[in-house]
């Protein structure tokens, strides 16, 4: 009997080309799935929840696949663990789950929340190289609050997507945003269904405009309005953004 | 005129040999005075707040050094981060200060607070590598909270200090340890005015075993009163351990 087998994710994505298989080096995908064809001894091709991109961070991405052998669940867990380690990987299998077969990890995913992390501090950290945006200048957090809620709601996000992006349709929805400053980071937390290709990562370069005083809540509802990327910010650096948690 | 110069230094400890110039490898003292010499073109030895052992952190160790040169404080901490970046260290300097000449960064100090950080939880995290003490058995952090108090105040430490450790008087005084738990990560915070060689890591290590459950507070007081370092429990891994805070 077949079964479909949901699996938890984390991953350091720097050394990536993301998600997916590519061929031009290693991709998350194609490392968990070689670990898995070795360990089932068959081809076992995975579905994800959400291809993030070189250098972006999960600590909940989520995929699935189907199997038709015995074994236990915990024990598969570990053994993939295993597997990716012996090949030096930078991936962690948190939790295999048996699903239901009308499970999909992306077409059954409610929401995702994905977190952006800036050091804003004048100097940079090399206890979290890698892992953060480093911002020198002071970022007026409230600032980026307000103008943040301009973004909540359903809109066409044409000018907040990748020149590359080929979704057909640019209308999404954001269900929150939320900000928060602890000491020298500042953390931002934006949910939704599903996002345009790159579209959290403009998002925070938009938002860090207006955190540095160039632009304003006006600007925000213009570029909106535009539709067009030439009008909003820089795409952020991917190795700040975080695929946190994914709801079903 | 001679002045002093106090430095607040940040490092990822990983690939040092530790603060103190040693002759198998790369220390945080000796690339710091390197850096410092190559800029004012003369030796410049530094004096440090607390010496920490190969691969561990700091978030707030402090040094100092005199200089009988004119410059400008903001371009010197510029200068020495440049510096340092160079030479491929992964220390900042997060500043620079002016202090009197009666301030010494050892001598002066009035409290330390070293962080550990445990992540527990069953798999392992590639994005806290280097940065935790992985343990994956549940501990039980009220019974390790109230372990603790035993440790609080002043003992005769000699069950928790290294066989290496030279200080000739072994009785220190702790002001506090915090206990906090995280989702998946515990906190142990120890502050105190001064610790013997490998007390922190000790108590950890001693912390650990009662909050796996093989130890409990009674045994802890008669591990203190045994003065002797074979009863207590392991030196836990330097990678978890951070010089976070020194008071002045």
């Amino acid at each position: 009997m077949i079964k479909r087998i949901k699996l938890l994710i984390e991953y350091d994505g720097t050394d990536y080309v993301g998600w997916q298989k590519q061929n031009n080096g290693k991709s998350i995908q194609e490392e968990i799935e070689i670990c898995l064809s070795e360990l089932f001894r068959q081809e076992v091709p995975i579905f994800v929840a959400g291809r993030t991109d070189a250098g972006v961070h999960a600590f909940g991405q989520v995929a699935h696949f189907d199997i038709n052998k015995q074994f236990d669940i915990k024990r598969l867990n570990l053994a993939l663990n295993n597997f990716l380690k012996k090949r030096k990987n930078k991936i962690t299998v948190l939790k295999c789950s048996k699903v239901n077969d009308s499970f999909h990890a992306r077409f059954s995913a409610k929401k995702k929340i994905y977190l952006y992390k800036i050091l804003n501090r004048s100097t940079n950290s090399h206890l979290l190289e890698k892992r953060v945006w480093f911002i020198p200048s002071i970022l007026n957090v409230a600032a980026m609050r307000e103008s943040s809620l301009t973004l909540v709601g359903n809109h066409d996000f044409s000018a907040f997507r990748s020149t590359k992006c080929q979704a057909q349709k640019t209308k999404r929805s954001i269900d929150s945003i939320k900000i928060s400053k602890v000491k020298d980071l500042v953390e931002i937390r934006i949910s939704g269904k599903s996002f345009l290709h790159n579209q959290v990562r403009i998002i925070v370069g938009t938002l860090v405009r207006v955190g540095s005083g160039l632009w304003n809540t006006r600007k925000i509802k213009e570029i909106i309005k535009s539709k067009d990327r030439i009008n909003s910010g820089p795409t952020a650096p991917a190795e700040g953004l975080y695929l946190e948690k994914i709801f079903y």
